[in-house]
């Protein structure tokens, strides 16, 4: 059968190819030291494991050079908003865990275990994660419907001692604000001289407009599926309503015509769709990222009548914005940094690496790199660490 | 340094050997299928795994086959009772619980992850593994103090529908089955006819006492460090109690000197000592395990002076009773049988199939498998999978 919703121009992607090559799943446990003769036995168990046990009791840094938890990283969902299918549970969610933690392997050369959760009770998940604490390096965040995404990550950033990140968050944010850096570029503006809408008001929205104030972009409105968020609307609670006083300075109010009347950039992380009588509102030379996926806000080939820059998360157009150009190297330059937070200048320095990587070649065809390109988990990685140094 | 309470003979194992074996960890993810172009991306990750997480959302069978989970061991530990070195919390026995996923891998083809815990509260021990519950396919459960580890071992095997299991329970067990099993026959008498001691009433213990009576032995004395287990006894609370009742059927009371008078067997799980005096009574053609490591309840040397057949836990003398000898294959045998629960046949079968290999070259210093013998996790596969069939 073809996978019909799931286009990859130029690519056979048959059911059958998808399945068998997920037969038995995609991970594997590989033995670091051989296990041959009764001395590697003596070495790796009993009785030579107990000088190391003992080493560590006495001193736990020992743990972080001997064992393999302090550089793994844990790829943690409750199957609550994965991929686009919504809320299909902890087991049918491993599919796609154990996909992060294959790219996890093959882009940054991190050891990673996909762990699913069969709660979707905010405190149930963080107190389990907690009490697993010894057993890995970093936290993962995936799949995490909002808006308990926001208090599961919150708490445990401040529970861990370690770095804990929320992908479908920051990776996307980070993603965006590399392939914005480059857009403005290509269409001749500072981040700082525009005005950005961002359709969608959940994990992903939020994440990218924390990622652009701090990146410098004065002008960021948010619009949910009953219109733009400003603070007169009564319907606004939690999350919502603190970012109805943080955004849209010009207090725009109504649907996506006044939104992006006279708007630089559309940024897309919704599930829904956009009209294009409103993004033929936008400026001239303006920006469009239709992210959703499979189905963005708006057609490609509709876009670029209104977009000299346009962006999706599919890989069968240009531009495609895919977090694996991000999440990778993140962990990777924390993890080597011996950082124990993700700091918002980890991941603007993220950002500015892949956005770097691209603009060697910039073009309003190509403003992120491959998600294959070799170049960039290291580079974000070197970028992260740096970043991460005491006294930035 | 030299590793004084932990000689091997013949085995040169120094610090600094254990210490370079172990940077970085033990253990490494490897991924089962490429990931090198475009397509190879849109199989693993984005678009087409959403494929596989659909068909497990509709059909949740197809996780048994289509990801890793299903035959993933989780060595599950709270670092209470870590080899012999007891309660040194979950960070320090994590050394430990890489080299049983090292073992599992590498005798049984078995991926398995190292989980530990940080709290040592039976209730949120289960339920931190319950939540866990589709992201492996089985846990063994290790070197958890007693007695909570019974009620957690039981409780998990009533939650979960998976093979679950505690090895310093079990797999003991098992081995010390297999070796009383041959050791009978070099002294010529049936286990139906054996009266057997044995020291220590913990996890041990008590699951050698359960294996015992399963296989037909009918007079088993346990001896704690206040003597012998005997229902007129004030202090018995708990397990202890029950097994007053199920053991000891000519109800002797005191000490070694009257538990040991005329028995056939001695099975030291006590990490305490034997006195020689004791060891005297014992009939002829006796049998004496010392199990205790790294210093076991008597020498070799001098169990040999009362004893035809003396085996210990240790490398450096004959008779090493080694629990790798039977978990990896009792998992990798419930595994492939689908089974959901490890029943006392399986086990049974297991130190059967142990036994039958060291038999084909019987002696007293002859009387289990090497630990690292190839043939023996194939051979209690095969047994295990066949007990586990429905009608046994």
């Amino acid at each position: 059968m073809r996978v019909s919703t799931t286009p990859s121009a130029g690519i056979d992607l048959t059911g059958e190819a998808i399945f068998q090559a997920h037969l038995g799943g995609k991970l594997e446990i590989g033995l670091t030291a051989p296990l041959e003769d009764r001395r590697d036995l003596s070495i790796a168990y009993t009785p030579g494991v107990a000088e190391v046990s003992r080493a560590i009791h006495r001193d736990p840094a020992v743990a972080y050079t001997h064992t393999w938890a302090s550089r793994l990283v844990a790829v943690v969902s409750d199957g609550t908003a994965v991929l686009g299918l919504g809320n299909i549970g902890a087991g049918a969610s491993l599919p796609v865990m154990e996909g992060k933690s294959a790219l996890f392997k093959r882009f940054a050369g991190l050891n990673s275990i996909p762990l699913v959760l069969e709660t979707t009770d905010v405190d149930e998940i963080v107190e389990t994660i907690v009490r697993l604490r010894s057993s890995f390096g970093a936290v993962n965040l995936e799949d995490i419907a909002a808006p308990r995404c926001f208090e599961i990550e919150t708490r445990l950033i401040e529970a861990l001692n370690m770095p804990v990140t929320h992908d479908d968050q920051h990776g996307t944010a980070v993603v965006v604000l590399a392939a914005l850096t480059n857009a403005a570029t290509v269409i001749g503006r500072e981040l700082a001289a525009l005005r950005v809408v961002i359709s969608g008001a959940g994990a992903a929205g939020i994440a990218v407009t924390d990622i652009l104030l701090a990146a410098g972009v004065p002008d960021v409105t948010l619009v949910d599926s009953r219109g733009i968020i400003h603070p007169d609307r009564g319907d606004l609670t939690g999350i919502k309503a603190t970012y109805a006083a943080r955004t849209n300075p010009r207090g725009v109010t109504g649907g996506y015509e006044n939104a992006l009347d006279g708007a630089n950039v559309f940024i897309g992380v919704s599930s829904g769709t956009v009209p294009e009588e409103a993004l033929a509102r936008m400026s001239k030379d303006a920006v469009v990222f239709a992210l959703s996926n499979p189905d963005p806000e708006v057609h490609p080939d509709v876009a670029r009548r209104f977009a000299a820059v346009v962006a999706t998360g599919r890989s069968d157009f240009p531009n495609q914005i895919n977090n694996v150009l991000a999440f990778p190297g993140i962990f990777r330059g924390a993890l080597d940094a011996r950082a124990t937070k993700i700091t918002p200048a980890m991941k603007i320095a993220a950002a500015h690496a892949i956005a770097t990587i691209a603009a060697e070649d910039l073009t309003c065809e190509h403003i992120v790199p491959s998600p294959l390109d070799e170049r960039v988990a290291p580079a974000v990685a070197a970028a992260v660490m740096q970043a991460s140094s005491p006294g930035r």
